[in-house]
């Protein structure tokens, strides 16, 4: 059995389901997880598994995220989380009023530890910044972000439709995929 | 001999010259420190003395600093070298356009490891965001930060006036005090 390690209920219903979809089962382990301030969620997660490994004996996953916005050098990246608990949606969206790039990405990475071994698998979604926030699906900045190809934001799609074009998605079926394999 | 652990020269800078004036010299050490992403720089500071107690025998000083703007529930706070890096000082502004309360505080935690013994001294400096940004002396958001009971930003005083009323400078004075009396 792997245990995910996550703070987030978002998160963990998010993956619970996914993995679920492929036959997977997880159990939810509430260990504080040390994230480090990195440029990208990959040292992230590689760190807190690093840390992981002297907390516990059992098999983990843990999931970082990031939302990316180009017009912005890529803020608020890997401070996602924190941007969202503090200037929100509103805020976001005001420093991108007048830009004419909006594109942006939703990144996963999920990182394994089996034991001594450790995977990192990357997931992303391409898509822009809606003018307005939509929807009350989902959760973070999902209400402005309109993957390629669609019309609707994150948070007006059900979550199967979501997980089925997303970031974590796209990094849940990497794991999956992996797990069958072995 | 107290090595001061950072990647800035901003802060290296800074530190050294506030401590000499004490009578305290310190040599710095280009270590990694690992930064954790926490609510609170003394979180920051007491884990990357933790972790650097395992990296060197030294008597290690580490800062962590941030810049919390009332109006938008703190942010940047602990972040805010990054999101000077992403959103620069225009993104704050913009984030402030029509706020009534243009509030904020430099806020600086030094650590101090000797041996096993582990302090934390905190500075603080209360003020207000500028409309603009004015000077180019220090470093981040120093351009847009006038300190309350004055009319210059910290961009526009020379460096031992700054040190004289800031943060790291309130922050420097409780390392200098407590090394005084041992």
């Amino acid at each position: 059995m792997i245990h995910f390690v996550t703070t987030s209920d978002g998160k963990y219903r998010e993956v619970a389901n996914l993995l679920h979809g492929y036959g997977i089962k997880i159990e939810r382990e509430r260990l504080p997880v040390p994230e480090i301030q990195a440029d990208t969620s990959e040292e992230v997660v590689r760190y807190s598994l690093d840390v992981l490994a002297g907390l516990t004996a059992n098999d983990v996953l843990v999931d970082d995220s990031g939302f990316y916005v180009n017009a912005l050098n890529g803020f608020p990246g890997v401070f996602s989380a924190y941007t969202y608990r503090t200037i929100g949606t509103r805020g976001l969206l005001r420093l991108l009023e007048g830009a004419q790039d909006r594109s942006s990405r939703f990144e996963t990475v999920m990182g394994l530890r089996l034991g001594k071994e450790v995977r990192v698998f990357k997931g992303e979604c391409h898509g822009v910044v809606a003018a307005e926030p939509h929807g009350a699906e989902g959760f973070g900045f999902d209400p402005i972000f309109v993957p390629d190809g669609e019309v609707r934001t994150f948070a007006e799609m059900p979550i199967t439709e979501k997980n089925a074009i997303s970031h974590r998605g796209n990094a849940a079926k990497k794991v999956a995929e992996f797990l069958q394999g072995r």
